[in-house]
């Protein structure tokens, strides 16, 4: 079971040493750690030896060893930390009417919209769930993420809300090569067929309380933003969360600013995400916090509306992830590498901050940083191997 | 070798037979023709009979048969009808570096830019070449694609782009699923290393008249823009190709309006491409004559441009294809369904024209109509089996 492998003959092995910081602060170096002609021993856990091909330990060189003739790059595997992986419905049509013109009310008037969802989900059996879920994931296995965050929040109702994080437990057995990170986002919407002071209610006396109980979930996500959840409805949902033993999410200033960035910051949240409106007392907070600025540019250019600034957080000494946002209204995309593409051409960040956005800031968001993201012994051994010589070929490629 | 093939219960077999224009005219439709739980008999050549599953004639019952389960839709094979597929030497660093603030000049400086590849491809083998050229229609190829126009241009010398028209050759060779349009494009760019003078005398006394010899290439393309060949020198080399019997293409008021769009529609050109900047007079040109309008959105995203005006040309009654670009400078991407999604995003392009771009209308650019682009009896049996219901989830996914 843990027979011990190596590959030797990268072209470079991206430990991302350097851009791991101790105490969480700024990134400010322009270039990625990288050992030229690189060897890595591991077994199906963890990374076990690391370093140049000529320096492999004389214990390693019978194991079983395979050459990457210096064609190939070795960096840690992509982390999608954040996703909406688990629901059911198609909404390609709706998004094709959209597209050449067709109004919100047209499509909402013909049961269009996140309603659409919510009721294909609630209708879909756990098996049903499972087996689009697992196609998605399996996709987005193939751009490289080894470690993908998944969230609930298509039932808005109790049992549909824990039927979709069953679903995540079930992938977790079925894929052990991907690690999965549930996320209850009970708070996504309101539910269209109850009250909003009843749904909350039942997220904070009901449902929160079992899912904690069953481990059903490592995180709580809240959306605070106008027409969805208030600052003070979603604080109330994440002290309670938080009292649960449930780490956070926001997702925070996205279409309206409500300050819920700092809100984040304040509860020492994992991180807040997508911020296309953050203030800047937004980004002051999280230049001195540990919460990682998560950021979704696909479902900015999905949106029509500017990039996060992303330049700014990080000038100002925040940490930035990237990540899909995958979810089927406001971006239908698995593309992890599509996503640094974008963040390099429209947020200018340079090769470290991508390379730190799907690694270890991505790890950071979701309290993994001990274990993934970086290139170093004891480290799981979740590297992928890139079929070209350099990383920044990943994000080089527009979309491939 | 002819064995002949059905598959039968295709939720949809998209024909696309509405939107081909008789008179190559306007396409004012919102839906394209489709048959539900359809069927297709075929050979590896040809398409021998479509209609519904139930009208199944008899005498085919027999034949091998694949039975998709109404899940699957059936599509023409896409083309993508304009691409540099034929190139040595990376980008990717001078991307990260660009992408993160260095200035034109700076990697100008360090020999970057254009020069770099055309440094690299002359330098390459024609076995490079095709190894290189090769792995890129492969993946093209997974995208759906099954028809690719390709360019040689990055030689910017006689024996150069003879060695990469060539190489075009040898791709069809290699992979007869795929159908190869071969286009010469000497005039890409103005030689680092020759006058503009001297190397129009080559273009129009020495490889134009090989090139027509040898048959190496069916396709003449012109750079019309300022800092490369002006409206002038671009008529005189593509009157040159076509008493040569080659025909037309120009990459035409790209950068700038030099009315070269309207140069392409006077001289009966298959395509005008890119028009980022193409006037209304250009557009009315397009409108009266067969010129397809083939549009970059890619290239347009990667440089930051505003988009062609789709719209405006449809409107008045051009044809639109849309492609990749695919090539190391502007647009690094082999992803046509991923341009089929920023065209429904950007362009405001309803599902027919999006279809015919990629079908109808790139086969007309490409002077393939009578064969490619649409599903019907004696066309060419390269159509796609989507592994889903529907032709728009195609583009609804954005980038896999």
């Amino acid at each position: 079971m843990t027979t011990i492998q190596a590959f030797t003959h990268a072209s470079f092995i991206y430990t991302g040493e350097n851009i791991v910081q101790k105490d969480g602060r700024h990134l400010n170096v322009n270039d990625v750690s990288a050992i030229e002609d690189g060897a890595i021993v591991f077994n199906s856990k963890k990374i076990i030896w690391v370093g140049k091909t000529e320096e492999l330990p004389i214990k390693y060189k019978k194991v079983k060893t395979t050459d990457l003739k210096n064609k190939k790059a070795i960096m840690p595997g992509l982390i999608d930390s954040h996703t909406h992986l688990v629901f059911a419905g198609s909404r390609a049509s709706e998004f094709a009417r959209r597209c050449a013109g067709a109004t919100y009310q047209e499509i909402a008037n013909e049961g269009g919209g996140i309603l659409t969802t919510v009721k294909a989900t609630r209708e879909a059996s756990v098996e049903k769930l499972f087996e689009l879920a697992l196609k998605r994931a399996l996709i987005s296995y193939r751009y490289g993420v080894r470690t993908i965050e998944c969230k609930s929040g298509y039932g808005l109702d109790h049992d549909t809300e824990m039927k979709c994080l069953t679903v995540i437990q079930h992938l977790r057995k079925a894929l052990p090569q991907m690690t999965f990170v549930s996320t209850y986002l009970g708070a996504h919407a309101i539910p269209h067929d109850q009250k909003k002071s009843r749904y909350l209610d039942d997220i904070l006396h009901k449902t929160l309380p079992m899912v904690a109980q069953k481990k059903l979930a490592e995180f709580c996500d809240v959306f605070i933003d106008e027409g969805y959840f208030s600052l003070a409805e979603g604080e109330r949902i994440l002290r309670t969360a938080k009292k649960l033993g449930l780490k956070l999410k926001v997702h925070a200033d996205e279409m309206q600013n409500t300050e819920s960035t700092k809100l984040a910051c304040k509860l020492h949240a994992h991180s807040a995400d997508h911020l296309l409106k953050v203030s800047d007392k937004g980004i002051a907070a999280l230049a001195v916090g540990n919460t990682v600025a998560t950021l979704l540019p696909g479902t900015a250019f999905y949106l029509k509306m500017d990039y996060a600034p992303a330049r700014k957080i990080l000038d100002a000494g925040g940490r930035v992830a990237v990540a899909t946002d995958f979810n089927p209204g406001s971006c239908y995309s698995l593309n992890l590498p599509l996503m640094m593409n974008f963040s390099a051409l429209y947020m200018q960040m340079n090769l470290a901050e991508i390379f730190a956005s799907v690694t270890s800031n991505a790890a950071s968001a979701l309290g993994l940083e001990s274990s993934k993201g970086s290139i170093k012994r004891g480290y799981d051994s979740d590297f992928v191997v890139l079929p070209y010589e350099r990383f920044e070929e990943i994000y080089y490629r527009m979309g491939w």
